[in-house]
């Protein structure tokens, strides 16, 4: 079975709010092992409306609409499927009485355009919305039209508990549908991708998707047929993956490198100090942005300036004289002075050219981290490209990557 | 003009991520003045992309497609769109040397994907790409196909810096659209939207448009006519406005707040040194966003420990012990002493609870910032609302905010 998804709104199409009712709704139709072939999104307005009904009718067994379906003029939804679908809208009884109540509990009156809410398309199942006025339905046609309400806090908990048992119910394909997300680190993804070229070009079931997003690359896998191959099939495979390309390979699912590399520290029972210049501030915000962050980050020093490397972290003058602050040298006088300094287990150091300018005739993206752990102190020379922001986060996403190695 | 806007990726028909792209080009063609009257999302999949394009061919001017311009096997936007219009692909030279280039820079090899990155449709005016290496186009048919990147970071920043330029350039109704954005901080959306609800509804030429985001709130003005005109209107209002709400107006465009308050710190000649509790770093990484910080940014202490706030910092233990590290004392004294240890002219701190949790018996949301500049020391309590991270980002967007007024 596949479907369609035709957001309508008016206000979608100004770019005044984002679409994300098809976001979940294709999130949970995969769940249930249906397609989702498109979305569209179309305005408050009964032409070009039909005309997405149209094109959908062609293409999809199941069509989802959300919206239009309030009590104003250009909520249209219900008017114009029925039209095309030259079917009657006929007063639905147990959604009149939730209405009617509703304006006498508020000591309202109620209008015509609240009476057109409990209309539905004849023949069609009805669901019950439980935090608005406005019904949802099935049609009994082919294809079929699922029309639910456009606010979130409406059509969320309907789907999930209505129309997804009822569409369960219904069978359908018995196909399961289930994704596994690998996460990489400091390899491209078209060098990625290459590795994995044969395994893409000739995948029918399993397949792998890359997807590169932040300075992250992912892969994708995604298996469709009974829930315990599925989980065999994307088992081996990981395994095959993994295989080559292990070294760059750092966890599964959603979270970024930054938060991997918090966790790993918590569980760790060690703490850890930052000394950032380049990426001023970057690293340490990554640490605390979620609570228990006092666990494992003691704090850390911007020393963007020189003179707070030399005053406040005590790099040597011979260093800076020597090597510069763009050096292996000071970075891990840098990592090693600012765990003695605020007693921490770990230190961390980032320092570099961040640009647009050279520094000390080092170009943009030339870059030195260091690391002191209990067992030593290492320094790491990076030289990355892009533009500043883009070489101020990469610098302190290596941080995390050479942190995580250091941790296993 | 109407137009279409066509994502490709199946990983927004999976629902694992949303479709804000769509919402970014309807905001941007709408203020071009370009209707846009649908959005398609369609998967990696030739058969199904030609349908969408297809479509979307016999009902739009023009048809704007974003995502599968990557290196991989998945990518096939181009190719689609090149057999469906019957057009050759060619190697764009420019493109092909900066891909060159960014492989040479890293030491690794350039392989056929990386190439194909440099094809464009025979026709085609190309558009730069200044954080990727995907290039963006726009064909020479009708109608007219806009091909940009998927990721955001490459797209947003080529269609406000190429695209619209491009397409305000190609003319068209004679009737120029002029606008202006005034920026707010510190008042509501609703609240500010709610003192000019007269204004609001009785618009015609110019028109307002508020708009609320990441912590603050703009008004776009927006005037049709010819250029002298426009600026006169949009004079006349802006006046109109700011003599009723200039205690929370900051600036002009698309600068935030945290580079509003970096340029003014420039342009003083004074230093400033950041004490950083609840905000982990986020106000250094705002200050140094920028090149030529150092010019006004010496750097930073991390207290996100309370340990670190005493030894580092130098905050008195009775300071703790009689009013806690959340409150006014602790946070002039983290202001007036990372001055002192850093050797800045004015030294800024936050402390504070960003939850979840409680701290000290004191709320989440529940801040301190201090500000000591030559002319004495001040502290002010914020009670802010949100989640974790909007408490923490509202911090240091105060900092910036009454920093701004200190500078004035």
């Amino acid at each position: 079975m596949n479907a369609e998804v035709i957001a309508v709104g008016s206000e979608l199409l100004l770019g005044q709010i984002t679409n994300s009712n098809a976001r979940f709704l294709s999130e949970k139709m995969t769940g249930l092992g249906i397609n989702v072939y498109y979305h569209t999104t179309v305005g408050d307005n009964r032409e070009r409306l039909t005309e997405a009904i149209r094109v959908a009718s062609g293409r999809a067994d199941l069509v989802i609409m959300t919206g239009g379906l309030g009590p104003t003029k250009d909520d249209l939804t219900k008017e114009t499927l029925a039209e095309y679908l030259d079917k009657e809208l006929v007063i639905h009884g147990q959604t009149l009485d939730v209405i009617t109540r509703f304006f006498e509990k508020r000591r309202q009156p109620m209008t015509a355009n609240n009476k057109k809410q409990a209309q539905v398309i004849k023949g069609s199942h009805v669901f019950k919305n439980n935090h608005g006025l406005a019904c949802g339905m099935v049609t009994d046609t082919t294809p079929s039209f699922l029309l639910l309400p456009g606010p979130p806090k409406e059509m969320y908990p309907m789907v999930e508990e209505e129309v997804i048992p009822y569409l369960a119910g219904k069978g359908g394909s018995g196909v399961e549908i289930t994704s596994r997300v690998l996460r990489f680190f400091g390899i491209g993804e078209s060098a990625l991708a290459d590795m994995f070229d044969d395994l893409i070009e000739n995948q029918e079931n399993p397949t792998i998707a890359p997807l590169a997003s932040g300075g992250e690359v992912t892969l994708r896998l995604t298996a469709k047929g009974a829930s315990l191959s599925n989980k065999k099939a994307l088992d081996e495979l990981e395994s095959t993956i993994l295989s080559s390309v292990n070294d760059f390979f750092y966890g599964y699912g959603n979270d970024p490198l930054s938060k991997v590399a918090a966790e790993k520290l918590k569980s760790s029972n060690m703490t850890i100090a930052s000394a950032e210049s380049l990426t001023g501030g970057l690293f340490g915000e990554w640490m605390t942005e979620h609570s228990g962050a006092s666990s494992f980050y003691n704090g850390g020093v911007i020393c963007y300036d020189a003179k707070v490397k030399q005053n406040v972290l005590n790099v040597k003058e011979e260093t800076v004289r020597n090597y510069g602050t763009v050096s292996a040298e000071c970075a891990e006088e840098l990592a090693v002075n600012v765990k003695a300094v605020l007693g921490s287990d770990i230190g961390i150091s980032f320092t570099g050219v961040a640009g647009p300018y050279s520094l000390e005739n080092k170009e943009p993206g030339i870059v030195f981290l260091g690391i002191s752990t209990p067992s030593g102190t290492k320094s790491y020379p990076l030289n990355l490209a892009g533009s500043r922001a883009q070489i101020r986060e990469r610098a302190a996403m290596y941080g995390c990557f050479y942190l995580l190695r250091e941790l296993n």
